[in-house]
C-alpha cells in the first residue's frame, strides 16, 4: 500500500552533548558539513574527547540532522546556517568549502579572531600567479602570506602556532609524502605521477560522473590536459611534475605511483635510509616492503610508502584515505 | 597548463548509415533514448539487421550525439527533439519515458498509426483505479483496453499482432516469469517475493541514492512501505504479494528470491514436471538445477529459474538482466 | 628485471609490546588467528586497553607475522604452534576454529581452567541432537550444559559469569535481535527470512566461490535447502524458520530481510514500543526509521533495526558488520 | 534441513550440436578451456557460425561440463583429457596452457599437421635469452622461428597464412597499439606504462591474492621488481619500457597509461593524423577525443585509444578487455 501505511515512527531521539573529558580545548564550528570531508570533520571533532563540535552548517541542507543525510556517522546535530554574528564562543573552525566560495568566509572569521583551518586550494599556494591561474581571481589575497600549508609531516611547528592552516589536497598530501624525502636531496628534476582515486575524492556532487553505473567496473583517466593538483605538488616539491588521476571503483583510498630518473645513480639502502631517518618521528607514516594498497590504510590517518630501486627507473608508490589522511582526519 | 593545450581533434567520424540487410522490416523511433533503457533499446534496434533506427529523440539531450553521452554504446546519432510533426515514415517507436509523461505521447503516436511499445508503466495496468491508486491520473485512458501486457511468455501472439504494448516492469518480469506456473496450477495464494536488484534499474537520475559512495559496500531495502511494482505482479498473477526491493553495488541484474507456501503438499517432480511442459517452447527461459546468480544472465535476454521444495517452503528464484530483459531487449 | 633487483629491505621493524593502561584485566590467546574472524579478534584485543594480547596461533600460517598476512590489520606478532603446555599465564582464550575442530581444543583450555569464547558452532546448540544432525558427532558434548549463547543483548549478565562461551552465528545474530521482541511478545510462530551477506562471511577459504570473478556484479542464494544457521535460530527464537542466504558483492555487512505474518493485528505504535523498551538499554542497538544499510553500521559493534507494518505483513530489517558485531568483536 | 530434501532434479538437458551455417571452416580443439581465456575462447568457438567445436580439455576438470563450471557460459560439452591420439578430424587448436607447459602439445600438435594458437608466452618472443631469462628454459625452441606474433594489427597477414600464432599478452595487446605508431615514427626512446587490469588477468587460481576480499575496495602495484609482459613490450616496439601493472576491483577490462617525452617537439594535428593513417583500415581500434574507460569496451574486441599532447608529455590511454581482445577474441 502506498506510503499511507507507513510508521511515522521517529524512535532514534536526538542525543545533543557529546562526552567530553573535562573542558574542551577548542570549540569548534564546521562549515560545509553536508559534503563528505566536512561530515567526516563533524564525526571526528564529535567523537574527540577534548573538542567540543558547537555547530554544523551548510549551504544546502540548512534544518535536515547531519546523522539523516549521512546515517552512517553518528552527529545527532541539525545543519544550521553560517551565521557569522552567532559565533560567540567558537575558538576554531574547519572550513569544508570549494574553492573561491572559502576565502571570504575564512577573511571574516580570521576578523573576528577565530582560528581556522580551510580545506578548499584558497591558501595552498604561496604563489598568487600560481592560484589565479589555475583557480581564478583569489578573494582574500592579503591572507595568503600567514597561511601555512597543513601537512603536519612538513611543518608540524608552524601548524601548531598558526592562526590559518590550508588543508593540502587530497592528491598533494600521498605525492609530497612519497617525494619530499628525494626532492630535498636533491634526487629528482622531473617526475611521473600516475594517481588513482576512490569516488568519494569527488565529491557528494557530480552528476553522470559519479552514478554508481557510470564508475563500477570502470577505470578511467580524468583532467588529463592538466589537473590542479599538479602545480601544487609542484610548489611544494620545487621540481617539474607530470600528474594525471584516475577514477577507480572504490568509495574511499588513494594511491599514486611515483616513475622517477634519478639525478644521478642511487642504491635500496641509500634510498631506504633516506626515508627511514626523514620520518622516524612522524607517527603516520609507514614505511613497508611491499608496495602497499590502499585498503590498508582505509579509515585510518596513515601514509603507507614503498619504494623500488630498478635499473630504469626508481619507483615510489604512496597510499592514503582520501578522505581520512587526505582531507578530515589530517584537519583535525 | 589548463585546456588550452588540449587537442580539439575529432578522429571519430559519425557513421551515419547502419548496415542493414536488404529493406528493414520496420523503420524505429526510440523517444528518450538518453535514459539507460532507452539508450540500451536504440544500440539493440541500431545493431538488428532488419530494422532500421530512423531517429533518437531525448527531453533533456538534445543535440548531443548518443556514443558521447554512453561511449559504451555505438549508436553515432544526435538525439532531437520529439517533434510529431515530424514522424513521416515511422512504423513504429518505442517509448521510454517516466510513468505519466508516456501516455499523452503514446496517444498522439497511436493516432498516426505507429505501432508503439511503451515501456513505461502507464499501460501495464487492465483495471484503471488500482494504475490511479498507485501512479496518479492516466493521460489516455481509452487506450489500456487494446494494450497487450508485453510478456512474449505470457502473450507471444497478441503482441505481434497488437498496435499497443505496454513493457513490462522489470520486477513484475522476472517475478511473473517465476510465478505464473504455480499460480496457473492454483497451487499459491500468497507469496513473499524479496527482490534484488542492481542500480541501473534506478536510472540515470537519482542524485546522492545512486551516487557510487552510497551504494558501495551496501546493500538496503527500499520502498518498504510498498512498491508500485507490486500491484502489477499481483495483477497479472491474481494472487496476494508481499513485494520489498533491495538495491544490491553491482550494474545490471536482478534476483527475486519467491517463498511460497503451496496450497497442497507437492513434490520436486510435479513441480518440475510443471515448469519443464510451461516453458518447453520458450526460447528464454533456461531452467536449472542450481540456484542462479544474476551474473549467468548479464547482457541477455534470458530469464534463468531455479525451484526448491522444502518442508517449511516452496522456493522459486529467477534471475534476469533488468536492463535488456527487464527493460530493453524485451521491447525489441 | 627478475626479482634480483627488488630490495631486500625491511624497515617495518616489529613492535612486541601492545600499550597498556597499567595490569591488563586479562592476557588472552586468540587460536585461529589466520582467518579472517581470528584475525580481527587478535587486533581488537592489541588495541584494547585493558587486555594483554599474549599469543596469537594458527594451524596454517605458522611463522607468518599477522601483519603480513593482514597488511590491513596492525599486529606485529608472528603466529605459532597452539602448544597447550605453553598456556601458563594465559587467562582466557579466544577459538576461531571450525565447527568440530573446535570442541576438542575447548575442553584441553577449559581442563586448564582457561576461560573460552568459541566462535564456532560446538557450543551454541542446547539440544546435542539438533547438533549432530547439522554438523556430525560433537568432541565434548559433557560442556554443553555449561556453555552460555553469547548474545550480550540476550545474556549480558550469564555471559559475563561464564567460563564458557558460544559466539553467536552471523546470520543467528542479526535475526535474533530483528526478531526476539515479536518472538516473546508472541507475536511470530512462523517466519521467512531472507537474508544477505558480504563475502568476507564466507571465510579465507573457498576457491571459485569467493574469487573476485565470481561474486563481482553477482547475486545468488546458496544452501537453498537448508543452512545450519537456520535450526540455531529457530533454537534461539523457538518458532518456525524458513531461512535463505545470498550471496552479495561487497567485503563486510549483513542484512536479514525479515517477513512475518503477526498472531493477531498489530500497529506500528504498539511494535515500537515493543522494540524500545525491549532494548533501552542496550548500547549496541539502534533503532531507526528508514530501513537501514549495511553500510550504516560497517566496522562497528552495532546492530541497525527498523520495522514496517503494513496490510500484507509485518517487516522487520537488522543489518550487522558481520566479522565485528557477527563474530569478532561481539567475542571481545 | 540438510540435503536430503534437495530436488535432484536435471532439467538443463546437453545440446550437444552447435548450429553451424553449412560446413564448419574448421573443426577446433580447445585445450585448458576449465581457465578463464580458455573458457571464453570454447564460448566464442561455440558460437561462431563457421566454427565447429570438436572437443574442450583441461588438466584439472576433467568430466565437467563447462555450462555448469561457467553457468555463464553456454557451451553444453563435457571437459576431457587432451589425447594426442585422438586428435582425428581436429584441424586447429587454441591452447589455453600456462607458459612452459604449453610448448611440448603445442611441438605434438604441430607434428600432427594441426594449426595452432597458442595463448602462452612460450612463442611470443623471437630471441630465446630473453624468454629464457623470464621464462626458464624453452621446451619446443626449434619452433620459434615459424611463429608468428598474433596481433592482427601489426600482422595480419602472416597470421592467415601461419601454422603457429602466439597469442599476444594482455597488457602487451593495449601497449603495443598504443605506442606502435610512434615508436615507428621515431618518436619515442623510453616510456613509462602505468597499467591497470581487472581481476579474470589473474587467472582462475590465485588464493588469498584473488579473493574477494583481497582485491575488494583495493587497488595495489604489483610486480613492481619487473612483470615479463615488459620484455615483450620492449621487443615489439624496440624501445625502453618501464611497465608497472596495477589490480584494480572490476573484473574485465585493462588501461595503459602511457607517458612519453616525445624525441622532438610535436603538434596535436601531426599525432591525430599519425594515428588516424595507422589505424584507418582496422576495425578494431576506435580512435577517441576523450580519454577511454575500460567500461566502453567491455566484451568486445575493441581497442579504444586516445592521446593528449601536453608541455610536459605526451600521454597515449588505451583500453581492452583483457579476456577478449586480451586473450580469447583476438585469438578467435
Amino acid at each position: 500500500m502506498p506510503s499511507t501505511a507507513s510508521a511515522a515512527l521517529s524512535v532514534f531521539e536526538p542525543v545533543l552533548n557529546q562526552p567530553l573529558d573535562g573542558e574542551p580545548a577548542s570549540r569548534v564550528l564546521v562549515a560545509g558539513a553536508s559534503g563528505f570531508a566536512g561530515a567526516l570533520v563533524a564525526q571526528l571533532v564529535w567523537n574527540h574527547p577534548q573538542l567540543e563540535l558547537r555547530h554544523v552548517t551548510s549551504r544546502s541542507e540548512v534544518g535536515t540532522r547531519l546523522d539523516r543525510l549521512y546515517p552512517r556517522y553518528r552527529v545527532p546535530l541539525v545543519l544550521g546556517e553560517l551565521e557569522i554574528a552567532e559565533l560567540e564562543g567558537v575558538d576554531s573552525a574547519i572550513i569544508a568549502y570549494p574553492h573561491g566560495a572559502s576565502a571570504p568566509v575564512v577573511a571574516e572569521m580570521r576578523g573576528l579572531g577565530i582560528r581556522v583551518v580551510d580545506l578548499s586550494a584558497d591558501f595552498r599556494f604561496y604563489d598568487l600567479p600560481t592560484y589565479e591561474r589555475w583557480y581564478g581571481p583569489h578573494g582574500a589575497p592579503e591572507l595568503l602570506e600567514g597561511a601555512v600549508y597543513g601537512l603536519p609531516e612538513l611543518n608540524r611547528d608552524a601548524i601548531s602556532k598558526a592562526d590559518l592552516v590550508a588543508g593540502p589536497g587530497c592528491y598533494p598530501t600521498a605525492s609530497i609524502l612519497a617525494l619530499e624525502p628525494l626532492a630535498k636531496a636533491g634526487l629528482i628534476s622531473d617526475v611521473v605521477i600516475d594517481a588513482k582515486s576512490g569516488v568519494s575524492g569527488a565529491g557528494r556532487g557530480g552528476g553522470d560522473s559519479t552514478h554508481f553505473v557510470t564508475v563500477d567496473e570502470n577505470i578511467s583517466p580524468y583532467r588529463v590536459d592538466g589537473h590542479r593538483h599538479q602545480p601544487e605538488i609542484a610548489e611544494q616539491l620545487g621540481i617539474g611534475v607530470t600528474f594525471v588521476p584516475h577514477l577507480v571503483p572504490l568509495d574511499q583510498g588513494e594511491l599514486v605511483s611515483c616513475y622517477v630518473k634519478p639525478t644521478r645513480e642511487v642504491s635500496t639502502e641509500e634510498i631506504a635510509e633516506l626515508f627511514r631517518s626523514r620520518y622516524a618521528d612522524q607517527p603516520f607514516i609507514e614505511l613497508v616492503d611491499n608496495a602497499p594498497g590502499v585498503r590498508d590504510v582505509r579509515e585510518t590517518n596513515f601514509c603507507r610508502i614503498s619504494f623500488t630501486v630498478r635499473e630504469d627507473r626508481l619507483l615510489v608508490f604512496a597510499v592514503i584515505d582520501n578522505l581520512w589522511k587526505g582531507a578530515a582526519s589530517q584537519a583535525v
